[in-house]
């Protein structure tokens, strides 16, 4: 109510995981998002590994392919220098594995007892995957709706970790790059794919609200087709919390025309890390812009 | 010595305002920077204008014209709402008077008594100014430096404004989007720019030892020639600090080729806020890294 009004061009326009510009005739994507964790590591990775992935996967969930990424760091004074200097090394070594450069970068310092020993915000810009075109106003009545894998890997993790419930589970967030499982799932079936989201904050839920709202439609997912680990569910039902609101780091979401819709699961299946990936629903034409949930025991 | 090897590709490189990539055979310069600025406003202007006019003037500084930003908000839980949208309101009224469009942004809440209020990060993706090449390795003995304007406002003003000393002045923040005067410059006198820098933190000081660092030769200023308001040069003295050393946020340097030199300062001397630009120095052979000041009284 603030922010796209005032600062947005086109604040008409549905908000999207990453921006598309032209400079000189090229489109870029561009995304930008900032990283505040507390504790700055946990189970499966830390600050710093999130602050790669997640500004890759918000490129690749809007079909671009991260060709560069910017980074600054907002760092308490006393910090200690092996805490930064293994966030750094995370950094380096997502970004490694990603094959993606680090191309600038600005460090501020702030005083004791302030930005939890750092915040760190990346900026990425990416190169669009050729022939897939995303638009949640292309999303029409019969579309399936893929998740990637199972959810709410790392919100869990992260409650865990701040050691405040008396808990214990074997879990690790799931931050990692999707771009490999969306390059994978767009060489085979691109043309049918109409929209994509990764669920961080809010989750599941969040994302496919946004897609109700944008493409005007029903989302109607089978509970029980949803991926989900046992320590998950578990976690969720002692505390009370719906998975489908818990924030993943590395899933997930595409919606595909029917007919693109198996070719699209079997290319996710076959890609290394998509071997969970799932139809987890459909788009229907009512009720508009809600999210319906088909329970297990209804 | 941490974040360059580790993180930047090309680490070997000099490190300049705004890097250059190419993607699909189109080069667009790219930046980011982080804003943590108490207090929020004070004479002249506030963080929001900052930080949109702070990566608009990396890009010029780079030669770059900005087409697009990218903004995050970190934000004190707490923090009053009228003081938010007033720098909202700053950012897009700065982004209106640059012509520039702010395409995407994020926006993180933190605990009480972090943040200072808010901290902002922009980065900025500019589209490269034609004819203009900017390399301090192309820097020569015998070109001259000029500096667009008086030194030390910016930093003076925020010092004042945090009110731990008993002084008034009346000075403002010299917070502005230089790209007008460097546009300015570049049409004229484009081939003969070989270098540019907006001295922020750390002052002209700082940005000429780069330069001198980077291009292995003698910066030599003529103190004199150096304009600074009466304001300014007063507080210094009554602080015991140096002027080359306080922060500027609407000012830059250029090192320009002899041939090129006087065009580029009438031409920025017409411009609009230009008025005040000079030469204040020129390259030297030696002694090698070093700048050097010659003062009034010797």
């Amino acid at each position: 109510g603030l922010f796209a009004p005032l600062l947005l061009s086109g604040a008409g326009e549905r908000l999207a995981d990453a921006a598309h510009i032209e400079v000189n005739g090229t489109t870029i994507a561009l995304t930008t998002d900032s990283f505040v964790v507390r504790p700055l590591t946990f189970p499966g990775g830390s600050i710093g590994e999130l602050a790669v992935n997640g500004t890759m996967n918000d490129l690749a969930v809007s079909a671009a392919k991260a060709c560069a990424i910017l980074v600054t760091f907002v760092l308490e004074e006393g910090l200690a220098s092996s805490v930064l200097e293994a966030e750094v090394r995370a950094m380096s070594a997502a970004l490694e594995r990603a094959g993606v450069a680090m191309v600038g970068g600005d460090t501020k310092v702030v005083e004791r007892g302030k930005a939890d020993g750092m915040y760190i915000t990346t900026a990425g810009i990416g190169s669009p995957l050729p022939g897939v075109h995303i638009d949640a106003r292309a999303v029409r009545p019969g579309d399936k709706v893929l998740l990637s894998g199972p959810i709410g890997d790392h919100g869990i993790t992260i409650l865990l970790a701040r050691a405040e419930l008396d808990l214990e589970a074997d879990l690790r967030s799931d931050t990692r790059s999707v771009l490999p499982l969306v390059e994978a799932m767009a060489a085979e079936a691109g043309p049918g794919i109409r929209w994509m989201r990764d669920p961080t904050r809010g989750g599941v839920a969040t994302s496919l609200n946004e897609l109700a709202r944008d493409c005007g439609l029903a989302v109607e997912l089978q509970e029980e087709e949803i991926p989900l680990r046992d320590e998950v569910r578990g976690a969720c039902e002692l505390l009370g919390l719906d998975p489908l609101h818990i924030a993943n780091e590395g899933q997930f979401l595409a919606v595909v025309e029917p007919a693109f819709a198996d070719i699209a699961l079997h290319a996710l299946r076959r890609a290394d890390g998509g071997q969970d990936a799932r139809i987890i629903g459909q788009i229907c034409e009512e009720p508009a812009n809600a999210v319906l949930v088909k329970t297990r025991y209804r």
